[in-house]
């Protein structure tokens, strides 16, 4: 049975191993690759206005952050951040974490969201947000060093709701 | 005789009158209208990698930042900002200081320049960004709550040097 809840300081072990996996791949995200424990709880738990775990009993398969994208003139528009434990993918949970973060962002009163920075060689995330409704905004050039593929360009996503 | 050196914690007074005339009016930059002072301390003068200040004499006439754009295999891309004192426009401080931040993104490394949010309603802007090589990106639609206009569309400029 999958549950979407707001995280708690005590989750943050697992989410952690989640988040390793993933930023220390340097493949998706621009956190350095060495990026610490503390700098993940900063990053994740702190410098948000929310973060969510998605659980199945016990078990923290996917996690997923919402602020604003922008101060002042800009917070309306939200940014949110997804990652899915290697050994979870393929299940939806990516999908489920963005209805639900759509859910949450209406909720506080957000009239869109913006992803910044979606790697065109990420396919299936483009595929994905594409699905769900976001479009395609703007490319920006060479905007993220891959290890495997170099200067890859990235997409800027958005959807109003 | 203008000059454009690094800003110090005794200039911030005269910074400080700067940033509260452009941003107090809310319609360009995205920092809440009424950031304090010491907010704008931080803003300007610490969250970022190092910040400048145009003189003529002893006077601060405008002044600009730069810093990583994103962190990580995003960080050869730097962002900047520029203020120019509402007494001291017309003068070509932009294009001096864009210039001179070009040079000095080069020297600290980076390999391209991006601006985030530039509202299609600053034509002015826009035009001066353009002759100086930024190509326009991306357009996200009613990014920006403007005080006079409602929902402006924001620009992202970039420039791979």
């Amino acid at each position: 049975m999958l549950q979407i809840r707001e995280a708690e300081e005590q989750d943050f072990d697992q989410i952690w191993t989640i988040f390793r996996q993933i930023v220390s791949a340097g493949e998706s995200y621009a956190y350095p690759q060495e990026t610490s424990k503390e700098e993940a709880f900063e990053i994740w738990m702190k410098q948000t206005q929310k973060t969510f775990v998605c659980l199945e009993n016990e078990d923290i398969l996917a996690t997923y952050y919402i602020k604003q994208n922008q101060p002042g003139a800009g917070s309306h528009v939200c940014n949110c951040g997804y990652m899915v434990a290697a050994e979870s993918r393929g299940r939806g949970l990516a999908t489920l974490m963005c209805e639900h973060s759509q859910d949450t962002a209406q909720k506080l009163g957000y009239k869109a969201m913006q992803f910044n920075l979606v790697l065109v060689s990420n396919e299936q995330a483009v595929q994905l947000w594409d699905n769900l409704g976001f479009k395609t905004v703007g490319r920006i050039p060479k905007a993220f060093k891959h290890p495997k593929l170099d200067f890859v360009d990235a997409l800027i996503m958005y959807k109003w709701f």
